[in-house]
């Protein structure tokens, strides 16, 4: 997907809500544990109730690689699933050496059709670069996290700069915004702000709003650019929204008050 | 495995080669092609021909991710054909917040059963300590990497040290050299020397002998412990040695010739 049909998605759908399958079999409603594919029947109930109210689905890798050669099976099928015309971000934070990440860009790219891939930048430009040879396909690179332990490293002063700024400035130098992205978490909105300055036309993939205590007013206030530039992740709050028959509608009950009020930020901040 | 146990086989069978199987369909002999899954059956021939040369075997998760699901499941038929006494390396990078690195180590440790799996540091101690909370198995943490692009960010000065000394010091400080080794690069053997010193207990995976470059005596020379502390993996130069018939032998030969340089060198260091 190109950024034009991004940023043209977000605008009829008024939200730029990302839902998260972190599909846990152990958190998935009990009716469903006596299906063929718990996970995929999960997964399948929540993309029809929830395609409606959201621009973009982020499947995380690992909630699929820990039921191993099945997981990654159920990670394809339901890739497969997704409605052609919504962003699709396979959250697998990969980075290797050049001939190794050539091959992770094609696991995601080709054997999968994901759009786009999440990336860790610790090993530096060469190991990312064969992400960014892929034609509307996207790189995700990991700036601000929402975790704790990002004060560890990406806080820390790097010269006259944060190591995420240090990140931000060498990504944004290699490629372009119509194929990186940087994850932001919503957790610290005032730094968003200062990113948003630092890089006013790139997206950002927000993790962070919903169980993690971001708050979307926040992150609209302090991250959004004229065609929006952001996809806000909500998972747990979204999918486990409830644990009976009902699953899906809650879901989607929650999925379309996220939007909703995306919807009016979107307005506020003359996007649409 | 223990750490005892590894440092046993390392005197038994005197060497700390790693091989590493980044196996690339377009580089296996033109024999094999038949095969019914031709990388397996590489993997198997190349197993066999040097497990009695190397104490451990690397396998890099991307070149089974780059064919997708038929990809997973060969690399957990070769990782269950590789011998119980071998320590198994998962190359996968990974890092992530708390409860997806937790998914992660499900994933290697339990849905497969790799002794260790190598970590991306950038996110902080939380997003690694999942992988520490399994009795004899190991994270492998990225430190100085063997790449161009360590200059971007690992090299840089973050306070009064570098950024990958500051990974170090951080993840030594919440694991034991029991369940923690470092990824330090052949390509740096000087730095390799201060690392030692840093951290005199812990072992270091170190990547870039052969194709790469680095030297076997260097890295001895300044990364050598009393316990040996170092596994030493080549990739490309032991499994691609030969492209005929004979491709198994050729490779055996080039880890015995790597082996026997191990032995005398870890008589000169007085290991063994």
């Amino acid at each position: 997907m190109n950024r034009t049909e991004l940023v043209n998605q977000i605008k009829r759908k008024q939200n730029f809500l990302c839902v998260g399958l972190d599909t846990d079999i152990e958190k998935i409603p009990a009716h469903l544990r006596n299906e063929e594919n718990p996970v995929l029947a999960f997964n399948k109930a929540i993309i029809d109730a929830t395609k409606d109210y959201c621009v973009s689905y982020k499947i995380n890798t690992a909630f699929y690689e820990a039921d191993g050669v099945a997981g990654w099976e159920t990670m394809k099928q339901t890739l497969d699933y997704i409605p052609k015309d919504i962003f699709t971000i396979a959250d697998a934070k990969r980075g290797d050496i050049g001939n190794t990440s050539d091959r992770y860009a094609q696991a995601f790219f080709k054997a999968m059709s994901f759009d786009s891939v999440t990336l860790a930048p610790y090993m530096g430009t060469d190991s990312l670069s064969p992400f960014f040879a892929y034609e509307n396909k996207w790189g995700i690179v990991l700036a601000l996290t929402s975790n704790p332990g990002s004060a560890d490293f990406e806080q820390q002063q790097v010269g006259d700069k944060k190591l995420y700024e240090s990140v931000i400035d060498t990504f944004s130098g290699m490629a372009s915004p119509a194929q990186l992205m940087f994850v932001v978490g919503a957790t610290k909105p005032q730094e968003l702000g200062e990113i948003r300055k630092r890089v006013p036309d790139y997206f950002f993939l927000v993790p962070g709003v919903g169980a993690q205590g971001g708050s979307l007013v926040d992150v609209a206030q302090h991250g959004m650019n004229k065609d929006c530039g952001l996809l806000i992740n909500a998972s747990r709050s979204i999918i486990y929204a409830g644990n009976g028959v009902d699953f899906a509608e809650k879901a989607a009950d929650e999925a379309k008050l996220m939007a909703d009020e995306m919807a009016t930020l979107l307005k506020q901040y003359q996007v649409i």
